[in-house]
C-alpha cells in the first residue's frame, strides 16, 4: 500500500513512431475505397477469406526486401509454448499459409480476396508507416499465364473504379523469368551481386538509365554525397541489363539463348493477347522490363500499378506517386508446405498509400460529415433533455444531448455544438418548459449573420435562424431544418 | 548456394492456437453486425476514430483480470529504440491515450466509436480466442450520469437493431462506488484479499447464491474435484455480501454509512431515473447490484449487455449465453497522463462473441452467395473465353474464366461450377464457335434434374437447363439466367 499512496509519474501520452491515428475523414474514405475494390474483386468472382493478424514465424518465410535490422522487418514474440509468432508482414504469406492447411476443402483453382492491416518493423519516415492497410486477390491452383492476366485486368479496373481515369495510371507486366534470363546470361552465380544488380534495375524510374549504369557498374554518389556500391559489372555486361530493361528494344542475342528468359517472354506475350483480346489497351497495361518488385517470393510474371499523376515534393519539385500496387506469381509459397507444386499468383492494393496519393491529390472527399443535433441543458431535469434526444434518435435523427457541465451558459453550449458542426441546436429554459415550447436555432443560417451588415436584413434572417416552436412539433421542426439544408449523415 | 542447394523441410502449414480463419458466410456476417452497429452509434452523434493495433506498452498499463502468466495477458516486444511496445487487449486504453494526445483540439465532451481487432495473449481455450473484434463507443469529458445513461440506451438500442428481440437481452447496470461501500462496510484493506471477493460475486449467474457463498467464506470444490481458496470472510459479512448483491434485497445499516456506496447508489437513481424517462422498461435495462466487469479500470457505473437466450452445452443442459458486451465509467484513464480528473465512459460490443453466439442460434443468414457465372474452356484459343468473361463483367455480372488445366474434360468443369455455386455456366465447343452460338447451362435447374423419374419430364427440364444460343446474346441469355432464379450477388 505505501507503494500506491506514492504520487504516480504522470505518464506522457504518445502515439508510436511509425503510427498513425486516424479520424472520420480518413475512415469514411478508406470504407469508401474498400468497398469499391470489393465491387469489383467480386465482380471477377473471388470471394472473401480473412487469416488472423499474426503466423508462427517460420510460416511467413523470409521474403521481405531490405532486411538490413536485427529483427528483419517483422514484429516477433515468442509464446508461452517457446514458439516464434509474427505479425503478418503483408496478406500473401497466410494466404499461403490458409491455403496449404485447408487444401483439400477448397474448390481450385481457388480465388479469394481479402483486406487487413499489415506491419513492418521498419525504420519509420515520411509516409513510411508501420502499420498500413492493404486489399489482396489470389488466385492459387493456376499456373496459366490466363490467371496473371486477369490480375492485371482487375488491378486496371480497380484504379478506374476508384476514380482514376484512364491515362493517369498503368499496370505495368514483367517477368521475373526474363530477369532470371539475364542472369543467366550474365552468369552471376554470388546471389548477392544477383541482388545488387536487381536493386539497381528497380531504380530505373528514380533514377533513369545513367542511375542504374553507375549502380551496375562501379557505384553511384547521390547529391548528398553518400556512395552506394555498386554490381560491379563490365561494361558490356552493363550494356546487355540496360538493352533488357529498356522498353521495346530488340533482344539481344545473349538473352535469346536462355531457355528460362524466353518462357518468361512467352508468357509475357500470352498476357499481351489475352489483355488485347478482352479491350484493354496500352494506356491501361503495359508490358515495362523494368519492373522488379521488391518481395522476394516471386517466381514469373510480376505486375505494378502505378499513378503516373503528379505532386509536388517538399522542394516544389514534380514528382509521380509511384506504386500504389503490385503483386505477382508465387509458385513456391503454397509448394513449401506442401511437398508438390501449387502454382498462384495474386495482386495487392497498398489502400494507405493509394488514399495518401488520393487525398494529396484532392480525389477523395474529405468534407465532414454533419453532426448530430445537439439538445442544450438549461436548469429543470435533464431526464426531460433526455426525452427529447431519444424522441430525435427513435425518429432516426442524429441527435445528442449537451453532456458537459450543465451549468455552463448557452454561449459555451453554443460553441460545442458549433465544434460538432451540428446543423441545429435545440434550446428550452424555463419559459419555455412553462408554455411546452422550444427554440430551434439553425446553425447553418446562423453562421451566416456575422457576414450581414444591413440592420434589417440582419434582424429577418436572425428571426429566420432562431424560432420558437410547439415542443410537439420538435421532431418536425428538426426535419424543416435537415431538409433546408439538404443535410444527410454518414 | 550449397546450403540452398539442400533439399528443403516440408514446412506445417498451421493456424497458431487460439487464433482462427474466417471464411466468406462469417465475413459477410461481420460487416452486416458492423454496418448495423456503425448506424446506432452514428444515430448518437459518435464519431468514429481509430488508433493503431499496437501502443506503447506503458500506456496501455495493466488492467487485464487475471493475470496468471508471465507477459500478463498482453503480446509485447521491444523496439529498436528498446522500449516496451504492446498490441492492444480493449479499445478503451488506446482510447484514453489518443484523448490524452490530442486533448485541446477535440470537442468536450468527446464522443467517438471504433471497432478493430483485439489481442489476449491468453491460454487459448474453446470459443476462447486470442484474437477477436470489439466495437466501442466512449464519451470523455462528461461526469454526468446522463453520459452512462447513454451507454446503456445505446447497448439497448444495439441489440436490437442486431435483430435480438427485446426479452431476449438485457442491460444490467451496476455501480463499482456500490461496491466499494461493501469494501468499507466490511473494513477489507487487502487488494488481494479484496479481489477475491470480487471475483466471487462475479460468478453468482455461474455458480448461484450458495456457490457464492462458499467462495466468500473458506471456499468451494468444484465438479471435478478442484478447490479454490475462499475469501475468508466471517459469517455475518457474507450475509452482508449477499444481501448487498441480491437483487432488491433492503440495504444493510452497515452499508447505509458508506459515503461511496451511497455515491454509487444515487448515480444508479439518476441513471434508472433517464433511461425510464427516454420509454426504456425493465425488460430492456436494469439494475443488478452483481455486476462486477472484470477490468479493472472501472471507477463507477459499468455495464453489462446480457443474451437471455439459451444453448445448449456440450452435455445437452440448457446454458444462458451471457455477456456480449459491457463497459462502464473509468475517470482515471485518461487522468494518467494529463495529470488532471478527465471523467470517461463507454461501452464495448464483443462482436466476435455475439456473432458467435448468433450464427449458434441461427439468427445470422449464414447461406452462401451465388458464386460466379464460369465460363469453361473448350480447346481453341483461351484468348476467345477469356473476352466472354470480360463481356460479362463489363456489364456487372460477377463471371470468372475456368482457369483450371485448359484440358480437363465437361464433367470436371462442371465439377469446379457446382463447387463455386455457380448460377450458370457457359460451354463453346469447336462446332458452336464454327456457328457463332454457345450453351447455356442453367446449374440451378440442373441440380433437380437426377430427382425427376418421369422419361419426357426429364427431357423437357433438360432442354431448359441447356440451350444453345447465338453468342451476341451471351449477356441476354445470363441476365435470364439471374432473374429467372432471383441471383444477386453480395
Amino acid at each position: 500500500m505505501a507503494e500506491k499512496s506514492k504520487k504516480p509519474q504522470k505518464l506522457k501520452a504518445r502515439l508510436p513512431r511509425g503510427l498513425e491515428d486516424r479520424g472520420p475523414a480518413a475512415i469514411a474514405a478508406t470504407r469508401r475505397m474498400v468497398e469499391k475494390i470489393r465491387e469489383v474483386y467480386e465482380r471477377y468472382g473471388f470471394e472473401p477469406v480473412e487469416t488472423p493478424a499474426m503466423e508462427y514465424t517460420d510460416a511467413l518465410g523470409k521474403f521481405l526486401p531490405d532486411q538490413d535490422r536485427p529483427n528483419e522487418g517483422v514484429f516477433s514474440f515468442q509464446d508461452d509454448d517457446e514458439q516464434w509468432i509474427s505479425l503478418r508482414y503483408d496478406l500473401t504469406a497466410p494466404l499461403a499459409r490458409y491455403v496449404a492447411e485447408n487444401f483439400d476443402s477448397l474448390p481450385k483453382p481457388y480465388r479469394s480476396y481479402r483486406e487487413g492491416y499489415v506491419y513492418r518493423n521498419e525504420k519509420p519516415g515520411p509516409g513510411r508507416f508501420r502499420q498500413f492497410m492493404q486489399f489482396d486477390a489470389d488466385t492459387v491452383g493456376s499456373a496459366s499465364p490466363a490467371a496473371d492476366a486477369e490480375m492485371c485486368m482487375m488491378a486496371a479496373d480497380t484504379m478506374e473504379a476508384l476514380g482514376i481515369p484512364r491515362g493517369s495510371y498503368v499496370v505495368k507486366v514483367n517477368n521475373r523469368k526474363v530477369l532470371d534470363g539475364v542472369r543467366e546470361a550474365l552468369g552471376i552465380a554470388d546471389d548477392g551481386q544477383w541482388l545488387i544488380v536487381m536493386r539497381a534495375i528497380d531504380k530505373l524510374d528514380r533514377l533513369g538509365i545513367s542511375g542504374v549504369q553507375q549502380l551496375l557498374g562501379d557505384g553511384r554518389k547521390d547529391e548528398s554525397g553518400d556512395f552506394t556500391k555498386g554490381a560491379g559489372l563490365k561494361a558490356g555486361d552493363i550494356a546487355l541489363v540496360v538493352g533488357a530493361i529498356e522498353q521495346g528494344a530488340p533482344i539481344d542475342a545473349r538473352l535469346r539463348d536462355s531457355k528460362i528468359g524466353q518462357e518468361g517472354r512467352d508468357e509475357l506475350d500470352a498476357i499481351s493477347k489475352l489483355v488485347a483480346a478482352s479491350g484493354y489497351g496500352s494506356d491501361q497495361i503495359i508490358i515495362d522490363p523494368s519492373v522488379v518488385r521488391g518481395l522476394e517470393y516471386y517466381t514469373g510474371p510480376v505486375y505494378e500499378a502505378e499513378l503516373l499523376l503528379e505532386t509536388r515534393d517538399d522542394k516544389g519539385r514534380p514528382v509521380r506517386f509511384g506504386s500504389v500496387g503490385g503483386g505477382g506469381r508465387y509458385d513456391g509459397l503454397v509448394s513449401r508446405f506442401r511437398g508438390e507444386p501449387v502454382p498462384a499468383t495474386g495482386f495487392s492494393i497498398g489502400v494507405s498509400r493509394l488514399q495518401a496519393a488520393l487525398t494529396l491529390l484532392g480525389k477523395l472527399d474529405t468534407r465532414p460529415a454533419f453532426g448530430p443535433v445537439v439538445v442544450t441543458v438549461f436548469g429543470g431535469d435533464i431526464a426531460e433533455y433526455q426525452k427529447m434526444v431519444a424522441t430525435l434518435r427513435n425518429a432516426n435523427i442524429r441527435a445528442e444531448l449537451y453532456l458537459g457541465n450543465p451549468k455552463h451558459s448557452i454561449g459555451q453550449q453554443m460553441k460545442y455544438a458549433d465544434r460538432r458542426n451540428a446543423p441545429c441546436a435545440i434550446v428550452q429554459g424555463s419559459d419555455e418548459r412553462a408554455n411546452g415550447k422550444i427554440q430551434i436555432k439553425d446553425l447553418i443560417l446562423g453562421a451566416g449573420l456575422t457576414e450581414i451588415k444591413d440592420r434589417e436584413e440582419y434582424l429577418r434572417k436572425q428571426s429566420e435562424a432562431q424560432y420558437e416552436v410547439d415542443q410537439s412539433r420538435l421532431v418536425d421542426a428538426v426535419r424543416e431544418v435537415l431538409v433546408r439544408h439538404n443535410v444527410k449523415w454518414g
